[in-house]
């Protein structure tokens, strides 16, 4: 690669609210949304909520000519609604479905069905290998009293570790999305130490848009006013992260956002608001000299934040437990019900009312069932952040025992050593 | 590192068949098998079927000394049966659980309650990264009827893309499991031709051990002769593969099985037959003649076998949607016939009968709607295998009518190329 190597970037990101039948003006935001596309021509174009599959081919075809390469991510019930248009060639995708993703019997929620995840493009561009993750995590519905609060930290977790084990040989790493998250909510302060990624917001000097960056705002007509009341200026849940890798040097130019309008004809695309990041990729020498931002300081902050996901993801592993025990319980004195009612319906009697109660006695047992069969997996899936976890944080005290000058994402187990773990 | 690098790899792999209350002699074969593991001093133990988590906590302490790092993979609601031991530090672990893994309603079979996965251990050994994978798919019950043929393959496919994505800064990469898959079945043939992994029994010039390599063998007093009567020396479904990346070459110095008898004691470990494989890794100075080994053979054997698996994947997408399909309408009558009972229990007249089919149309109705939600992941699950084989597909083709001389792993879209894809 030449010395003098440059590249223009420019990102497009947007949670869409495409919900069949549910989400308002759907139709013509889509519609609206595939002419801003075209006209202002990105180089990848990531979105998040395009629930319907006809959404997404409807918008393919638009898009064809100024973005010849795309793709829908499938999983789950619904779908993943996570969805890509670029314009350059994708070299491979894949995707990582989370682990653990709320519960099924919180139907009004829907994030269970829908198997949320994260989606990885491998794009060349120019001899540089660009690794690009679209992600949407678990909704925050009640930030007061946050049930789904260990869920998203351990979305957070797996999202870290996919986007480490995947991008050994990437040079730029992007990650937009919806991360459901606030800039200094756990999850979010977890995904940044632990993966090194770098918050476009933060780091251009040419931001344009709503106030404070945030992505949903009360001047927004979609967005619920009551849900916005603390947050006088709205909320900052969609990002535009990025890092290079030695060889690389990578900074935000320009960050512009939505304010609540479509930029040209007034009405919004979305309840969310869009990201438009312009990103320059130069060439740059390897530094021999320590990087001053990753002293000990950035370390013991890593640490912190990692024992404080441990301390979360412990706790929702005893409730998890908890629950799976409690179902049991449920399901035994279900069986007992059941043996009482046979007796009864059999000896006469109050037969009627016995074979009334049969139904919601089959009932209680078959969701007590799933329930425990839910919940066990729940502890499962957050027995193995929590040991994953725990490896890292093992490390990343070796290494501040030993004063070494580590990168973040070094202390993901890059970093040779000794000691045996247990997970 | 040294031109004259060489390392030797001393490798255990067993299916320990440990399923607790059902497998017989579980306690005394895993005290056995803590005996042998300790004694011959492996590098790297990997075990599959440990289903308790307390046989791998008891391991664990017996091996602590000879295998100071450990690591028990959870996932599902039983688990992944995954485990290792190693002599070395492990330097990152993490893991990959399949998206579609059997049927929940198969519950004697109880594959889809295990969570079937895929670990990764990282492991440094004198400057060479090794990234080791163990694996458990999907067991066959009935090879002429195999309804699980496709799920089988679309874990194929996930393997493949897994080790693909995340072992590229590895120097040298290591498969072991229970793949349930015979040498020629498309699954097997699938992985070997998507990740360039060799295969330890064909590549290794001093094998000792069962007849034919087979790792399911009739002498075994745990194996059901009867399942095994098409198969007169039994069945291979066990394996160690592996390749090293430019820079390495790796050959496999000696294989052995056991016979059905403990190399020891007389009686069998499990019932499956242990794999010891010693691989020896060395220095090779990076080529730049053509490997004979990659040509247009290759090639055309790898689209061939894309194909056939992609034929499977659509044939399982298609059968996935006529059961939610038949799972919707059965919905439809089971609301019908709810409403009709309603009415006449409220009638009278036939209350009593009324009421008591009450519990078998909610049963029904629930159950069709469990199915439904099934399938409808199935086919979601299906149709993404689908469409990231497609991708690949693609790619091979073009790369086949341009002639390029590519390896297999580079198939899985590392080469440049300018063709946008629909996936």
């Amino acid at each position: 690669m030449k010395p003098n190597f440059s590249l223009r970037l420019r990102i497009f990101n947007l949670n869409c609210w495409g919900i069949p039948y549910l989400s308002k003006h759907r139709g013509d935001r889509m519609k609206r949304l595939g002419d801003l596309l075209n006209m202002e021509s990105f180089d990848l174009a990531l979105l998040e909520e395009v629930w319907s599959e006809q959404d997404f081919q409807r918008l393919r075809q638009k898009l064809l000519p100024a973005y010849p390469a795309a793709h829908y991510f499938r999983s789950g019930v619904i779908g993943s609604g996570l969805c890509v248009f670029s314009k350059h060639p994708i070299q491979e995708f894949t995707q990582h479905v989370y682990t653990l993703n709320g519960y099924p019997y919180m139907i009004h929620h829907g994030d269970w069905f829908c198997g949320k995840a994260v989606g990885l493009l491998v794009l060349h561009l120019s001899g540089l290998v660009l690794n690009a993750y679209v992600t949407h995590l678990h909704a925050e519905y009640n930030r007061q009293k946050d049930v789904y609060l260990t869920h998203r930290v351990a979305q957070a977790w797996e999202l870290a570790q996919f986007i480490h084990h995947t991008s050994k040989k990437a040079d730029v790493v992007l990650l937009c999305g919806d991360l459901n998250l606030h800039p200094k909510d756990l999850g979010c302060r977890l995904l940044k130490e632990c993966t090194g990624l770098h918050d476009a917001y933060h780091e251009t000097r040419d931001f344009k848009g709503s106030e404070e960056g945030c992505t949903m705002v009360p001047e927004n007509c979609y967005v619920s006013q009551r849900e916005l009341e603390p947050f006088p200026f709205g909320i900052r849940i969609d990002y535009v992260l990025y890092k290079a890798v030695s060889g690389f040097y990578i900074s935000c130019k320009t960050l512009r956002t939505t304010t609540g309008h479509d930029p040209h004809s007034g009405t919004p695309l979305s309840d969310h608001e869009a990201l438009m990041a312009t990103l320059c990729v130069r060439h740059s020498p390897p530094q021999h000299t320590p990087d001053p931002t990753q002293g000990p300081a950035e370390r013991s902050r890593l640490i912190s934040v990692l024992k404080e996901a441990w301390t979360e993801l412990d706790l929702g592993v005893a409730q998890a437990r908890w629950w799976a025990t409690f179902a049991g319980y449920v399901i035994g004195l279900g069986l007992l019900l059941l043996a009482l009612l046979c007796a009864l319906a059999a000896g006469g009697g109050v037969r009627e009312v016995a074979i009334l109660l049969w139904t919601p006695s089959v009932g209680v047992l078959l969701g007590a069932g799933a329930v425990y069969l839910f919940h066990m997996q729940e502890a499962k899936g957050l027995s193995r952040a929590r040991a994953e976890l725990q490896h890292v944080l093992g490390r990343a005290r070796e290494a501040q025992d030993l004063g070494l000058e580590s990168q973040p994402a070094l202390l993901l187990g890059q970093q040779e050593g000794d000691g045996a773990e247990e997970q």
